[in-house]
């Protein structure tokens, strides 16, 4: 069964956690939105008066559900295509890490969003500065520390063990983004993330996953997505 | 089985919506954090060297199992307590509005601290203010917009049936926690969503409910928890 992913054509976002799992399970997904009149499709199933409609992309739809929400896109397909356990407690386990990612990922966009999502970056310019701070004083060594420390109590391979999880594709994702968004200060940081290094490093020799990221699936960051490169916020 | 709750012992907060799916179904649980050494207790578990440290509180023991997120957590209970479907199909969809609560309550929160979970409100008044103008212009109608349409499209009993589930109990502290802290406001809106105010006070009068709120187990809401009411960001 195919699976039909819906998320804004323009950007990696929240869709990127979903498409690194698709990529790396080798499993058949159109990128719905990407393709010609996919935006009306999308919307329409937003708009929807009966039924499960989302709040918000990304959705997937597979067979007759509609689910929504990265991490419960996530839950939905690990266990399905060998990037979670099987096995309830170790399910949970993982959901939980990415949900611990979830919350991540939302303060790395409210950097250049403080005032919220409706208004531009060009007019919380002062404030998006004192978060950035703030993030990278507090909540980037609180945050990355975290998962720095569990790769170590695990042997150091993958975050739960000699197998991959759809979190470690994530976590992958976070270190690319940082990299990107902010690359002085993440240069500077990285040597208290060994661990996290590694991981991200043996992510992307992953053939799936490198075959993906050398292909056009995969879209280049850039200044509407979450991770946002503006020399204010870097060093 | 008794439940072990672990969170912050002087708020609401987000262990409030374990707290009442917890007194909904009348499950037997201590409120660790709030006992003697429960702080010590619960503290010691974060800093855990090995198995599987939560990031942040609320979480929940349930035997062996140590379950964090709010909504993982309530993905565990619901189908355990008939808070939620048993079918995977309905377990998902329960889960998806529970983690778009999630997001919701994460702005309510910024509300007061835009600039980050670190600073002081008093250190982002003016910030905090333009948020708050934002939240209640384009967010609150787009969340409560979403699930008041959800309630009309299901026969406006509970959010997905005649049945409540967790996500209904959370609507409720939902409604209450913006009275607390936007009096004014909420007033003025309320009458845009004239299906989630029956919800709410049909879940208020729910037998264990009820007496839950009546009880001190019921921490009052005070200016250190998601809700706060801060005069300045009223109208």
């Amino acid at each position: 069964m195919p699976y039909e992913l819906y998320y804004w054509p323009g950007i990696q976002g929240r869709g990127e956690y979903v498409r690194l799992a698709l990529e790396d399970a080798s499993a058949h997904y159109a990128d719905v939105a990407r393709s010609e009149r996919g935006m009306a499709a999308m919307m329409k199933m937003m708009e929807a008066r009966n039924g499960t409609p989302p709040f918000a992309p990304p959705f997937l739809k597979a067979g007759r559900l509609v689910i929504a929400q990265t991490a419960n896109i996530l839950l939905y397909l690990g266990s399905r295509h060998g990037l979670a356990p099987k096995a309830e407690a170790g399910r949970l386990w993982v959901h939980q890490l990415q949900l611990t990612i979830t919350d991540f990922v939302t303060e790395i966009h409210d950097t250049h969003h403080p005032l919220g999502p409706s208004l531009y970056y060009e007019d919380q310019r002062p404030p998006a500065k004192k978060r950035t701070e703030e993030f990278w004083k507090e909540r980037v060594p609180k945050y990355l520390g975290y998962f720095e420390r569990l790769l170590k109590s695990n042997g150091g391979f993958y975050l739960t063990g000699r197998r991959a999880a759809y979190v470690d594709l994530s976590l992958f994702q976070i270190v690319e983004g940082l990299r990107y968004a902010f690359p002085k200060r993440m240069k500077a940081f990285e040597r208290r993330i060994p661990g996290l290094i590694d991981l991200h490093d043996r992510v992307a020799v992953r053939p799936n996953i490198n075959a993906y990221l050398a292909s056009d699936r995969r879209i280049a960051f850039n200044e509407d997505g979450i991770f946002r490169h503006y020399k204010a916020l870097d060093l």
